[in-house]
């Protein structure tokens, strides 16, 4: 038992106050963990597009002041009353998308999406409708359940998972959100192996869903990005070509020229751009048929797809997945497996450290084309 | 072998002048059939909405002047060189689907849409892209491979599959479009049995979907039409319940109303109306993490289907279905058994019989309330 359990830690959290400001790094108060609640001491977490899409004030379903980080790792600092799934001292990722195990969506056997705490979890709070966050007097909002932009946080146990204390923190915190979900995008999908693969988007998870599709055995992986750049990285995950949409003949739509040296189109394809009319495109580069394609990336709020139905009538199948479709306190433990024997890809994809204090440069970097993924160090 | 082979026919047809035009009766030429062609006598066909659809000048594609009509029963008159799957004499359900089993699509495994004849089937011509029929010394364009609104027609021999004779070709006919698009849709779907189901549009396409869906074993079949008066009928095939979405309270769409009423959605959702509002309302209807919703209508040239993409990120599939999925000279032989032995309905569906010399008024059938199919008699 640490000699903090039990009791109120005051730490160091970048704390966003408002729509559109930079976080600020701030003194908060982190209550103890409540009953079936964890309190994780964060060492590293992964920056994503979803913080900056809070941060920015675009989603409107964002609170303020708030906690952002979905992407951390950390050791348990102690426990609430009935936890039994970690310890203290355990490894652990803290997951967005929780695992209960007892809920309809949880026994379907059908998806990953469980609804134990997802009303609280979108009111930014604790299962309990309360938050374990105080700054300067003022309650702070969780964040997707996770909050890991803080050196101590506050989880339900359902979104908790340990792993291999073997496996560095500093890495396999990216498999709380942008590697595990591009892992699960394919691996989840019947028949890539033998087929052949457009990407649409070449970040983290454009990368990871094109490294996974080469490991599965897809034949030919196409991937397709605005920045030429993203060509040597995708090469190097396992893109056995690269197509610049912005290179192509005036007036030649992406999905034209994909069907065409394609002999039809693709058997598979995955948006990871979130951006509408590049899901349009990638639904309907899939062969007549049987093609399916993917829609991974969030799009901006009110924000909407459309196609001709005729594209579906004749065969195609739009589907999507969150967080890969993988169960994490299930699923999780094994990819850290897979690393750790070399067969799951995590290192390549860090591209920039940063210190807590330099969070904010952190969002600067993942807008720069050069940059993957950038880990924020807390120590 | 007939007298009339290798000779030209000339018979009663229904030409369609001109965008718009009514149905004329007229003497047309039919020609004999070429090398993998094949002259059916047709005794019986249905109308359909795509007939309509053309006829009525909103298909951009249609082509005039057209015998149009793709739901007949006939036989086999006559078949050109090399013509090995059908012979004089045959009962025979021509086929707007082909299924030649040596394209890339039949031998895919995944799909039914032939590509053999596809191209000149959209120009209105026979395969070597010539047209079989003159009228007023004109040539007239055939319809879906099909035109079965001539007392003699000719088909591509991958267009076409013979069928038991013990079954009457007035009710067989249907299977060449209606049912059997239902039928596909529903069998070719994992997972029906058990689950809870929602059709929308209660039409021949939608009633097919039900009764089949209840012979399938769906534990639930939500019936959703605007006209109340397609109550009786749904029941009778087999709906658990029917919803009127101009019955709802001011302001609440369909969609939220079926979610509510199933704890939270449909495991399957089938569109038979071709309205794209109303497609999306059945994808939106279905269950968060699995929901499956299928599109069945053909919307009219231009509209497009449309959604928030969080709608697939949380789970839900939109797919669609051309023909059931069924591949026409494989299964249809299999399913004038299973009506022969009581196990698919067809009888049910025919409520108006019209002369060939009526067909306009059967059109105007159609577009009554009460009709589910009409069956015109061309002898």
């Amino acid at each position: 038992m640490s000699s903090t359990a039990g009791k109120t830690i005051t730490c160091k959290a970048a704390v966003c106050w408002g729509a559109g400001e930079p976080l600020k790094i701030e003194e908060v108060e982190v209550a103890p963990p409540q009953a079936h609640e964890v309190r994780i001491h964060i060492l590293h977490t992964g920056i994503c597009h979803t913080d900056e899409y809070t941060r920015s004030g675009k989603d409107p379903e964002g609170l303020f002041p708030v906690i952002l980080g979905h992407e951390g790792g950390g050791i348990v600092e102690s426990v609430g009353e009935g936890v039994t799934n970690v310890a203290p001292g355990d490894h652990v990722v803290p997951l967005y998308t929780a695992e209960c195990r007892e809920c309809k969506f949880c026994k379907s056997g059908k998806t990953n999406l469980c609804g134990k705490v997802r009303t609280t979890q979108g009111q930014g709070l604790m299962p309990d409708s309360t938050s374990r966050f105080t700054c300067k007097g003022q309650k702070i909002h969780h964040f997707m359940g996770t909050s890991t932009f803080s050196k101590y946080t506050v989880v339900a146990d359902v979104s908790v998972v340990a792993v291999n204390k073997a496996a560095p923190l500093e890495k396999v915190c990216l498999l709380g959100c942008g590697i595990t979900t591009a892992w699960g995008a394919v691996v989840k999908q019947q028949g890539i192996k033998g087929s052949n693969v457009a990407v649409f988007g070449c970040g983290a998870i454009g990368l990871g869903v094109i490294s996974t599709a080469s490991i599965v055995g897809a034949t030919r992986i196409i991937a397709v990005d605005t920045n030429p750049n993203k060509e040597g990285w995708a090469t190097k995950m396992g893109a056995t070509e690269f197509v610049n949409p912005a290179k192509l003949p005036e007036g030649k739509r992406i999905q034209d020229h994909l069907v065409e040296i394609t002999d039809g189109g693709l058997d598979f394809t995955f948006d990871a751009t979130g951006n509408v009319h590049v899901m349009r495109a990638a639904l309907e580069a899939c062969h007549k048929g049987w093609g399916v394609s993917t829609v991974i990336g969030v799009a901006a709020a009110g924000q909407e797809i459309s196609t001709r139905p005729f594209q579906l009538v004749t065969g195609r199948t739009w589907r999507g997945s969150a967080f890969g479709g993988v169960k994490g306190r299930t699923e999780l433990p094994g990819l850290v497996e897979d690393y750790l024997q070399g067969n799951l890809k995590i290192d390549e994809y860090v591209t920039h450290h940063r210190k807590f204090e330099e969070i904010n440069e952190g969002f600067d970097d993942m807008h720069a084309g050069d940059c993957i993924r950038c880990v924020v160090d807390m120590s």
